[in-house]
Formats: structure tokens, C-alpha cells, sequence
């Protein structure tokens, strides 16, 4: 068994999708690995990690409105407004997602379907450098 | 350490919950395996893993009923429209649940509660074959 | 490889999240272990788990107070009405969050960012006592 660890940092400029799958990938193939699990985490939680499809450009733009709406940037919904409108809903928006995703390799192959991409999904309205964890545990 | 791989199809009759927890399980009791992780990924960004209650099919019914309210299948809310008028919520809703779900085994035995099923669920209204990746890494 | 399990119970007053990173770190430090993944399951479909802001409480109850507008406990809205007003909304607040969480361990660290903890997300009115598996796999 070996494990490796890898830390990635994306910076982001206000809220979006931003695909890192290359990223990921590119990292994996300098890699000698063959089977095991790919463990990411993001450290916020004002951001968050979804897997989604990397074909049509608007799916990002609908998911992103979809979530402003669902959890809008208005301060008079929420307690905590102290670090900015978009801070409490940045929090619920990271809730509705995920902060960890373990996808599987096999062969030396991250198994992801042909139309899936790894997303960071930045929720804050300002540029922020995100910092993901890239774990492999395997053989 | 071991691994093992198995590619499951599940066959999808439009919108709804999909148990698959016997598919799962009957292949894990095939194995010789003791302790480990089971990493389940689906291959696809229209379709999702869900863990819920195998009690009460009123529950799954309730399930559809507000995801589907949550993210209506109204072509006027989104930019996303060519793939029909399911698609992009299909989307969103697989962004609020899971890609991926990773469970325990311990004595062969797969670590679910009493009133949990592994559910399959699908966004789309056509029929589907839906692929999840089964991944067991452990002793 | 070794892999060590360990079910934590914790007991809850009531809708909202408890935070438990002390009881997970704390079992951790005990144990002989270097580098690895921990997976956390739920063993329950009306409470779950999610990795949030561990600094403003009021980030927890504007969080609880978002996701029960989101599905509000009115039994008009569900036909799964049985086992009380507030059991579909925490099968449906289940699903928007997590069941499970799958975190890294490097150098006998768990592996979180500075503003983050694990919360345990209790769904229901009632008092109850959750059961969290704790399973480390690694070295």
C-alpha cells in the first residue's frame, strides 16, 4: 500500500464554477500508481466541490443561479451578516454541495464518466485562493 | 490489501428512487473480503446516489415530489434548454445529492442502519441504463 | 494496513447541529495510526452530517433556520405524515446534506481547514441517541 499527498491551489475570481479536472488528472499521471480511491477535500467551507457536466457552459451558469436563488445574498434573512452578504449564503451553498469527494482509480485511470468534470464551486463574491487536498491511498 | 472492481447497470423507467442495496450486497457476499471501504460513483451528472429510509415508499414518493418542486422542470429558468425541459434540473438536483457514497464493511458485513437503502435516483423522465462503479479496497 | 472501527453515540435535544471534531480527534489521538482515510457514516436517514464554520454560532442557526423554510414541517406538503410533522422534512434535509464523510489523515492529523468542524445535523423535535461509525483504513 502507498499513499501520496498532494496540495492544489485555485484561485478563484468571485462566484462560479471552476473546473480543476485537468489539474487533477495531471497530477495523477506523474504519479506510479495503479488501483486505489482519490480522496479531495477543500479546507473552506465558503466553497465547495461538485462533480458536474463539463459539455455545455450554460449548466454552469443555471447551477449558479439556481443556488443564488435558493439562498440569496439579502442580509435581512440571516443572524450572521457581519462578514458580508454572500458569507452566510456561501455557508448554505457549501452545505447543499460537498466539501469531499472520493472517486476511484483503476489501471492508472480516474474513473469519471465521459461527461463529468470536478468543479470548485466558489460561493464568495471576491477572489479567494482555495486549497484542496489530493489524497491517494492505493497500491 | 485487495481491491476489486464490478460495474453495475441499473435500468431507469423515468423520474424516481431506484433501490439497489440487494445488488450491492448480494455481489459483496460473493466476495472474500473482511474489512474495508466500498467506494459506489455514478457515471453521469442527470442521475444520483442517494441514502434514504427502505421503510415507507411514501417517503420516496415525498422525495420526488420536492426535489421536483425545488427545481422545476420550467424551460424559462434556465439558459440550459436544448437537452429537453427535464435536463437541467436533472442537473441541479444531482448537485444537491451525491455523486458518491463511500460505506464501511466490518466481518463482511456492509455498515448500513436499520432503515437505510442505497437508492439510484433518477432525474431524467426517459428511460435510462444508468452505470455505478462498485470499488472495495480493504483486507 | 491496518483498519480500526469505532461507533461513537451521541445524544441530541432537538433540530441542530452538534458539533463532535473533539470526540473525532480525541479517539484519534489514541490510536497507533500515521497516515490514512477515516470514513464517518450516519447510521440514520433524519439526521446527517456536514462540514461547517465551527467560529459564529450564528452561522449554525442560520443553517437550521434555512434548511426548515426549505421544507417546512406542514404535513399538507407530504403524504409520509405517520411518524410526525417533522419526519419527511428530516428525510429531506437528510438528503440535501450528507450521510457520510470520507476525510484524510497525513502525519496523525486530521486534515481540516482552520474554520472547519464535524457537525452532526439532528433533523428531529425529539431527543435522540445517533450512532456514527468512525472507520480508519491506512498505516
Amino acid at each position: 500500500m502507498q499513499q501520496i499527498f498532494n496540495e492544489i491551489k485555485i484561485k478563484t475570481k468571485g462566484q462560479g464554477l471552476y473546473d480543476f479536472t485537468n489539474q487533477t488528472t495531471s497530477w495523477l499521471n506523474k504519479q506510479k500508481i495503479n488501483n486505489g480511491i482519490l480522496n479531495i477535500n477543500i479546507l473552506h467551507t465558503s466553497a465547495s466541490l461538485v462533480i458536474q457536466e463539463n459539455a455545455d457552459p450554460d449548466v454552469l451558469y443555471d447551477l449558479k443561479n439556481f443556488f443564488d436563488k435558493l439562498a440569496p445574498m439579502d442580509n435581512k434573512l440571516y443572524k450572521h451578516t457581519t462578514e458580508g452578504k454572500d458569507d452566510m449564503p456561501a455557508h448554505i451553498k457549501s452545505a447543499l454541495t460537498n466539501n469531499q469527494i472520493s472517486l476511484s482509480i483503476k489501471d492508472k485511470e480516474l474513473l469519471l464518466g465521459t461527461w463529468q468534470g470536478l468543479y470548485l464551486f466558489e460561493h464568495r463574491l471576491e477572489s479567494h485562493t482555495r486549497t484542496l487536498i489530493h489524497h491517494y491511498i492505493g497500491d
